[in-house]
């Protein structure tokens, strides 16, 4: 396994490889979930290569940039037995002095995550296209934590003709049900506990879902009884929406995304389910 | 030769070459600066793919895209003997329903053109960014008679990290002058000859920088003084500006760019001298 920081010998070390490559982009700090994608590519392609770098585009001015939690070390430990390369480049070599191109997709970033944080997806798209640029792999390696990010990728590989697949792999759960992401690790243990309430509402969504109700708007009141149950939950948005679109529905019909978004304490936690 | 139209038999195509690729993006009605282009990347690739689509999203609502000319035919006819590949896309297929993805370079795409025709340079780099991963070229050809563009794809594949080399040729003259340009068969035989005006102003401005003049402004004066002595002229813009960055210069010091958008009747011509 070998790091690298520059990009000539990230594109020197790129031109060694000679079979198929797999790329898992990731903001370190890594855990079960970015593990998952990590052996998925393994054993789907020759070459792994794991991109560490917290991207300050696709985070707001009063959003977590500056504590989010990094542990390059172990990071670095994690996924040695997995990974042929490491891209871990700093700000300033992905954004020097006179960088000015964006990349944006528009009307799936409107809704969910990107009317919550202005300018988050363009960040997003932005540094996965010079990842998949810089990288030049085969495979990407997306979670379906972020749906709607993994759901915006797949649009911006399709309209801008990447010659990537792009592999959305399963969330990864604690044995309570709450999600895995970095940002758990913010939570205090009676916080922690709270967490579980997404999961929680989103299950009692399914249910009702399983046992035939169609209506959205009664999907989306279910989950927000179960959320309104917590006294540390704040609901930023709950969402009953088409899978490929992201439009919000009326009625249920084809493959569905449920997702939300909760503040417990000053910690924001993002879930879904997919139904269908 | 081959020539494709969908992206799947264009894949495949690639897949085929395996020495370097150079890549000619044009809009077809080729003259010898498209050919002084594609020449240069038959001397330096295995391979050369010529692209050949008329961008719809780099036209402004009231711009000549329907009146556009075209003549597929001789244009085949005319770069058979260099070239591997021919990509011939419809604008559905580059543009398909439900297409919300685009690449913008900002600063850069403010002054001269980008001023004068809003939203082009969003479509340039846009098909750009599209072409480059449908074709994976080596190198990528283009002319310094659009100069702006020729400065703004060169950001765009820093920015974005596109591993290609973006080679700039210089601008194939008529004998008189007039810069070689698709457009230039809208000109009447009386306005063929006003158009002369372009390069006439260059060269008065040229000659006044070496005698020595440095100041921006009186050679802008220049410039405008040949263009007012014809009638048929009207002036858009007339611009000398840093070379690298596009901002408009007080004194020249290093590389320049001398610039201009002329119409002549409804015909809008541009032309550039580089100093320095």
């Amino acid at each position: 396994m070998r790091t690298v920081i520059f990009l000539p010998d990230l594109r020197s070390a790129r031109l060694s490889f000679h079979g198929t490559v797999g790329l898992v982009p990731t903001m370190g700090y890594l855990h079960e979930g970015h593990l998952s994608l990590i052996r998925r590519a393994r054993e789907e392609n020759e070459h792994v290569v794991v991109s560490i770098f917290v991207n300050p585009t696709q985070f707001g001015p009063k959003e977590d940039l500056s504590r989010y939690p990094r542990d390059l070390e172990r990071d670095l430990r994690l996924i040695e037995p997995y990974t042929d390369l490491i891209w871990n480049p700093s700000a300033k070599i992905m954004y020097p002095p006179g960088y000015q191109t964006w990349v944006e997709v528009e009307a799936m970033t409107r809704p969910l995550e990107g009317a919550m944080r202005p300018g988050h997806f363009r960040g997003v798209t932005t540094v996965v296209a010079k990842l998949f640029n810089s990288v030049q792999p085969h495979k990407a390696y997306f979670g379906q934590k972020d749906a709607q990010q993994a759901a915006v990728i797949r649009q911006m590989v399709r309209d801008l003709n990447f010659p990537i697949e792009i592999v959305v792999c399963p969330i990864v759960r604690e044995p309570d049900g709450l999600a895995m992401s970095s940002r758990n690790v913010y939570l205090d243990s009676e916080q922690r506990n709270a967490a579980t309430v997404l999961y929680r509402s989103l299950s009692a969504a399914k249910e009702a879902y399983e046992s035939g109700e169609r209506d959205a708007e009664k999907i989306r009141g279910k989950m927000k009884e179960v959320l309104a149950a917590e006294p540390l939950a704040e609901v930023q948005y709950v969402s009953c929406a088409d899978y490929d679109t992201l439009d919000e529905l009326e009625e249920i019909k084809g493959k569905t995304l449920l997702s939300m978004a909760v503040f417990i304490g000053k910690t924001r936690l993002i879930d879904n389910f997919v139904l269908g």
